[in-house]
């Protein structure tokens, strides 16, 4: 099969057809899940609400398409009769939290890379050479040597979570190999938009800024706010995803997924207030349990995504951000649940 | 506390000190085990005997004075006593084999990940901030970019054994970067010497050959054997093992640790058969499980261990195969006993 070049319009690829969303509660999970509905896609989302890994059934509220199998990825009696005749897996199910990693190593190891172990293992099994699309991280490179990020970049993860991504993505490049299944990995920078976790703390600062920002408080930028990130909107995101899944027999199966503009944390942190109708920034110093993991300055080389799918960021960071505020102005009570901090300090 | 400098005896820094030796019935930790209790160290022993991976209890019959412990490094109760006021851990448990690996992806996560993981927070909770040298692996940098293979070297792991041990890796750089334990990483090449796994199935293709040649039979070369390696003699492993724990807060953490020559596969045959009376060597097309996971030629830059420990090898091959042959001549019955055959199958 040849390569078909660029991805013009990648939801016809899904009409009609079965799709699995691993972690489709929660925030980019929901986000893929809803649009694979839109483009007529027959949507099973399958997640185990882990307490602190952003799960929120509100998320698909307004989803009713949507089939929610709520079960752990390593159930493979719940999962049988959903892998069998799927066409493609949309894999998001796992814990973003640098912070809990540090604090709690051995569930980060559960839940990012054995929990996605045996779901391959299971996938390979019942579905054998489904495309299956993972969700990775910018953070399997550790401390940028240079910027922007490209593909080339050393791996060299600087926190387990980072290493447990790492091995999560050589477990999809691994099986790709054994021809056992046709994975694609998109490595994320920081994402934003409608559907955030803002009240799950560890789940990065711009989930952190939004909620304080939407609820009229002062924002607090650790260090002098000029580190560099490229946040990058999740509608965007999901087009990557979904390009990802369309493209058949692309020339390579790893991408960087970046923002449009890298931009200084004090920025990021002012344009969200400005926005969202929040005092002005103020700026303390780094706490130290954030200290040890602070990669400095990060933006992302998304050129080869470009290139090979013809993915680029579309939505400006203040119009994302403008979205964002639009989306959680009426929603916000539902993401700010006590419910949600409840299960946060189960965790 | 400055850096000492190079390490000219390393043997000293252990007399009367309490030392922990994980995975020392294997071949690398008992020639580890058997040196120290030679320097004087009160020697433990861990391993738990995992069918596939290489432990013989009659590593250990000539040194009376090491405790073997029969448990798991995940068991802390067994371990509890032990890790309690332990001076230094060498930590050389795990599976080796790249082809279990690929066959049993689970299996080796477990043993190479999981088990350090548990493992590393045990010791950093009952003997924080303790030395603890671990064995790692040329294989975490996959496919060499360039030779000889520096630390610099892309990390790209080939095959599940390689990012497991990668992942250990980290795990080991994370402790000692959160000051909860201080670690020091050996990334090996092909060990061979006195003490070899020579009967289990897929600990490499040394001891495969040498069992083949011990028993004067025909070493069978998949390929062509130009591909080059560059084994390292167990004593001068021993040594790094033995500098790398004696080193007072050395300027790195991580070397590679390789042979003084790159040879062809074919020399390396040659050399085993004729040392041991064997037949010639003969050809023959790679099997199709092993090409997946050939990595070429392979050689390694030690000059960073050399600078930092002065340490380098110091046994020719053909000197490293004399005396491992010398050494298998009466031992050999314990080396190819019905017993290891049997551990294996139920692997």
């Amino acid at each position: 099969m040849r390569y078909k070049g660029l991805i013009e319009n990648p939801s016809v690829a899904y009409r009609h057809r079965k799709v699995l969303v691993t972690g489709g509660l929660g925030f980019i999970g929901s986000n893929v899940a809803v649009r694979l509905a839109e483009a007529g896609a027959q949507v099973t989302v399958v997640d185990s609400s882990v307490p602190g890994c952003g799960a929120n059934s509100y998320n698909l509220a307004q989803a009713p398409g949507v089939r929610v199998i709520h079960a752990d990825i390593r159930d493979s009696g719940a999962l049988a009769g959903e892998l069998l005749g799927v066409d493609f897996v949309f894999n998001l199910a796992g814990e973003i939290s640098h912070v809990h990693s540090m604090q709690n190593p051995s569930r980060d190891a559960d839940l990012n890379a054995t929990a996605q172990l045996h779901f391959l293992e299971e996938c390979s099994r019942q579905a054998p050479g489904r495309r299956i699309v993972y969700a990775s991280t910018r953070q399997i490179y550790g401390v940028p040597q240079y910027l922007p990020v490209d593909e080339q970049h050393p791996v060299r993860p600087v926190d387990f979570n980072g290493v447990h991504k790492y091995a999560a993505t050589v477990y999809h490049q691994l099986w790709t190999e054994m021809g056992r299944l046709d994975a694609r990995i998109l490595c994320l920078t920081n994402v934003y938009g409608p559907r955030m976790a803002l009240n799950v703390p560890g789940q990065g600062f711009l989930g952190h800024f939004l909620r304080v920002g939407l609820l009229g408080e002062t924002i607090r930028i650790f260090g002098d706010g000029r580190q560099l990130r490229d946040p990058v909107y999740v509608d965007d995101v999901v087009d990557a995803f979904l390009m990802a899944g369309a493209a058949d027999n692309p020339p390579r199966r790893l991408w960087n997924v970046g923002g449009a503009a890298a931009l200084p944390l004090a920025t990021i942190a002012e344009t969200i207030a400005r926005v969202a109708g929040a005092p002005a920034p103020v700026y303390q110093p780094f706490p130290p349990e954030h200290k040890t993991i602070d990669i400095g300055s990060y933006s992302t080389d998304s050129s080869r995504i470009r290139k090979d799918l013809g993915w680029r960021p579309t939505i400006p960071f203040e119009e994302g951000i403008r979205r964002t505020v639009q989306y959680f102005g009426p929603e916000l009570p539902h993401y700010l649940s006590r419910c949600a901090v409840m299960a946060t300090r189960r965790s």
